[in-house]
């Protein structure tokens, strides 16, 4: 019978921690992280818990006490700064501070007036081992401190002096610092880990074209020059990201004419998820690693990523992961795309739908090795070229382990890089790609449409465990989705949804096109009809009716802190069905928000505002300043009367001050 | 950058598991256990999914396949059977059903009229690949069929008949017996652990007795043949577990006299819990391998042991880990006991009370592995005499982790034993003996008052996670606990307590002269006055007022099997806060039960039966059947009018047929 080598305190329900550790929590830089542990040993002695973290890599770990704040829970409690990007990990330590127990059962004795003789004894002992520990960890100034409290103790003539010596609260103090860790009355967990983005993975309001589309002759592509020219329109909007559809060499071979017809007319640009080029003339192989020469050079794209720069703008480049027949893949590497027994390459279907200008790539190929790495080099290729952001075409159709070592690949070069998860699937499936290290995911709130819905949906978003790994970066529609309450709708319902994004969450973004109201038809089978996947387009941007109000929230939203961040979302009670109550609040900084999720009717309802919970003085009024409207209010007490015309204003966003 | 060899499907989620798999979950002989996992692999593939299980030691695994139970969530499910007692371990696996997927991306063609030509030639490469895995699996008939299949599609002239041969039912069930397992496109969880133990770990009534109090003789030690007499007594009543508080020596230094006294006069026995004994006459050295004297011999205890097992009656034994001054430990072993500087040995104190007849033993200490071992052998040397069962008193002042090392080791031998932990302390505390491997434990029912915070509790020893591994043995009383509401208290309270206890758990037992609805009076600071702990008592067992009661609803316990086990209590509306109702349901058996709280007065109230939860048609009237009162009652509906005297009966207990 071999007796084991484990310690005595164990430490358990660790938080927050993703699946046991297995994934890392994620939070942004300059954040504190809360973390909490039970920390439990036998019996009733005094503990004490510490956090060790460090960056990845590291050696040295840092510690931070914590505090336990509820000792019949076991439960204790600390938060930790979050000051670099990059994956950090802590661990959680317990152990026994022999010191303190000796002091409260001495207090106790001494209390009921008990013998302490040999307490004292004991005492003048323990602080001198808190003395030898000092000096073995070099610490001689502690060291002389405590071993000369001992001899002071053993040196006293009497009962009180010794007390004193021994048991003043800074002598205990002194003594803490001491403890024996390396007995069996400690413990340890294992580490979990911290991803931190930048702040921009969180907050961020991202604006999508297809680079093509930005020049101002119809029927020919525009260029990276032309996208400048648009760049005052897009950062005087307020958005922060430039989102482009792939800027990549499109094929020839089966491309896809307008309307994903199965043949082209001369001059039909074809789909830029058709990636690859090695017939027209392109600088850098025509594949992935390349640009279409119609939008310009690979110098031009760099310039153009400098002036983004100025104004404060990046580019998100749009990854997909598809080879048209004549990308360079074909030649170079056959072996890494799906063949046929026929010995022909597979084509990407869904029955009875046909992707014949795609090749879906095979992640498990033989040579998958070489294949998985010159993915992983594209994507250090665009961020050596200054890109940090990028959005993943179906993530979820690639093996989850892929990205999980390609994103910790470009990491490593680049800790600062954005991935945009394009998954639209399973939730389980959306939630595994943000566990394994995509920063942001698209997710369900296009599809979500009354106040039940929305509710359930952002609480899950913002108060689930899902919170503490998953960023939504929410649009209103894609260039593939107009969802049914946006067909045929007013300029009104645009707004609604436009509102709703930007101010549910602080990640969001639209599709050009959006300001104009622009209402796409649908054709059978829910497809958007002359969707600008197949072919140009020309937008006047002089004066698109929604500019101005969208660069007015946008404002809001760089002004309010509490609308900086995720997990701060409360709803609250309004009886009234057709209108969301909620509030956002950080510290100095507490928003009430109304939104009339009905675009053609008046609505009104009495609210609750959850004063106490929002620190609210419940005994005096409360000014409310509508940041839209900028009238004053002044309200009384929890219940108020809310009104919404969706010809004047779809929401009350009300700073309270 | 080399690229990780990681398996494609994610498994999540495993239910149940405590804490990610590192304790096992709990369950009981000849129970199933459900099982359920999320299986996520990227993409719309076929998968398959199933669980892995084994006796722990064991090589090999079975393997049960699982059901998908929700697609869109991703999640699986199965139940297996557990049929011998002891830890099993169990694993997820995952795999791509390759065939499957081929066979459905071709029906989808079809349907549409889509060539299938070059897929046809792809289905008989898959079916001839199958074949191969089944012949080096070594099930030449299985390869034959596969093979023939694919032959026979080869050679068909046409296509639907190729399409017969390759794609009808038959032939995809065929094929799926012979996956692709070894690829990439496969996943497996870790491995969690199942603890199963015998059906009396969960359904079980004790009667603890002080066994020197089972004489008749005032003043006088009672004896094991005295105790055998008791026998049919105890049996009669319908309990299986007779439980001794400790039968070792007891120490004759610094014994306690009546009341906790400080000293002894003559012929007083001394506390229990005082272990040891060097100086009197003892057969096995005086210590805990050792039966006091007045008990009897060892031979005795022997010929006890197959008495009670003829009545269906088994021993539980109470360890208490202290010595006594007098304990063989003292001379043979100092140095596992705590010193003072002076060099004497520490005896137990919380102070201000002082435990002078107890040292409490140093599991630190280092000569630890002897000590543990010597624990551990105690342990071994009961079960060898034939004990099944051990309470052991205050188990959460040693190290968690003696006790998870020393419970593996005691069941490594006997795996049916059962320890039940008297760790009356916090929460977290009490639960992780639980996990690490007592199979039962004392809880705080015995201070739940009101229906609200019963139905607190007992929510949380049957739905929470906690009902996965912990079962609680449920004491109205103890030697050392009379709780406010039974002091003082009428008899009609005791018989409420009682049936409490015995209904809303299958694991409960009282300390004797609960029958008698012995109402020991309450000294300062709460501690029983006259407590059998410090002397010795004589009761009559001729006529006690509740045992006729107690022995019908232990009658009733055995002839319902839904009150037999643990997770299947619900509580129900009734509005009245004084009656308690809930229901307890099995496949066949269900009842419903209603318990007034208040042993004063007549309660009645309005109930509401869920009929649907319980599978009730709700269009046609039900019988009840009063277990108690033998009465029949017919009602309708969910609304139903309950009422209870006190006088009468405080309970019905109502089997619905």
């Amino acid at each position: 019978m071999s007796v084991p080598d484990t310690k005595f305190i164990l430490i358990q329900n660790v938080h927050p921690s993703i699946d046991g550790g297995l994934h890392p929590v994620k939070r942004r830089v300059g954040e504190r992280l809360m973390i909490s542990a039970e920390v439990i040993k036998h019996g009733h002695d005094e503990i004490r818990a510490a956090v060790q973290f460090r960056k990845a890599g590291q050696r040295k770990w840092h510690e931070q006490p914590m505090s336990c704040v509820n000792a019949g829970l076991d439960l204790w409690e600390t938060s930790i700064s979050l000051d670099e990007i990059g994956m950090h990990e802590f661990a959680i330590v317990g152990w026994t501070d022999h010191y303190a127990n000796w002091a409260k059962d001495t207090r106790k004795k001494l209390n009921v007036n008990d013998n302490v003789d040999s307490d004292l004894l004991a005492g003048i002992q323990f602080m001198d081992h808190c003395g030898e520990r000092a000096a073995a960890a070099g610490n001689h100034g502690a060291a002389a401190h405590l071993h000369q409290l001992a001899a002071q103790a053993a040196q006293a003539d009497n009962r009180d002096t010794k007390v004193h010596f021994l048991m003043n609260h800074d002598s205990i103090a002194a003594a803490a610092h001491w403890p024996d860790r390396d007995g069996y009355e400690t413990g340890r967990s294992q580490a979990f880990k911290i991803h931190v983005d930048r702040k921009r993975a969180e907050f961020t309001a991202w604006y999508e074209v297809f680079p093509r589309s930005c020049g101002t002759e119809p029927g020919r592509s525009g260029t990276f020059r032309d996208v400048e020219k648009m760049l005052p329109y897009i950062a005087g909007m307020g958005f922060d990201t430039l989102y482009f559809t792939p800027i990549h060499p499109i094929g020839l071979s089966k491309r896809k004419g307008r309307n994903n017809s199965l043949t082209t007319v001369h001059g039909e640009p074809g789909s830029p998820y058709a990636v690859g080029n090695i017939h027209e003339r392109h600088e850098n192989g025509g594949g992935h690693l390349d640009v279409h020469h119609e939008l310009g050079t690979l110098a031009d794209f760099d310039h153009l990523v400098a002036a983004c720069a100025e104004k404060g703008l990046e580019i998100a480049l749009d990854i997909a992961l598809n080879c048209s027949p004549d990308h360079p893949f074909l030649q170079s590497h056959p072996d890494w795309f799906y063949r046929r027994p026929d010995g022909s390459i597979k084509y990407a279907e869904n029955p009875p739908k046909k992707y014949e200008d795609i090749y879906p790539l095979n992640f498990e190929c033989a040579d998958r090795a070489n294949l998985w790495r010159e993915i992983c080099h594209m994507f250090l290729f665009w961020a050596r070229r200054g890109v940090r952001a990028f959005r993943v075409d179906n993530p979820h159709t690639k093996p989850i382990v892929f990205w999980q070592w390609c994103i910790a690949e470009v990491h490593k070069e680049f800790p600062d890089v954005v991935f945009l998860s394009e998954a639209f699937t399973r939730p389980r499936l959306l939630e595994s790609l943000a566990k394994i290290g995509f920063s942001q995911s698209y997710g369900y709130f296009t599809w979500r449409e009354s106040k039940a819905e929305l509710t359930e949906y952002f609480e899950y978003l913002n108060q689930s465990e899902a919170a503490e790994y998953l960023i939504c970066n929410v649009f209103p529609t894609t260039p593939d989705i107009l969802p049914k309450h946006l067909q045929n709708a007013p300029l009104e319902m645009f707004k609604i949804r436009f509102t709703l994004a930007a101010l549910l969450s602080p990640c969001y973004g639209f599709y050009t096109g959006y300001e104009h109201g622009e209402n796409i038809s649908v054709g059978p089978r829910d497809e958007l009809m002359d969707s600008e996947k197949y072919e140009f387009k020309v937008r006047d941007y002089s004066n698109p009716p929604l500019s101005p109000y969208v660069a007015l929230i946008n404002q809001i939203r760089r002004d309010n802190r509490a609308l900086q961040q995720t997990r701060n979302l409360r709803f609250h009670e309004i009886n009234n069905e057709r209108i969301l109550f909620f509030s956002k609040q950080v510290q100095g900084n507490t928003l009430l928000i109304f939104i009339n999720l009905d675009p053609s009717n008046k609505q009104a309802g009495l609210c609750r505002v959850p004063m106490r919970e929002l620190g609210l003085s419940t005994g005096h009024s409360y000014k409310l300043h509508d940041l839209l409207s900028n009238q004053v209010y002044e309200w009384q007490g929890e219940h108020n009367f809310v009104e919404l015309r969706p010809d004047e204003q779809c929401a009350h966003v009300f700073r309270v001050f």
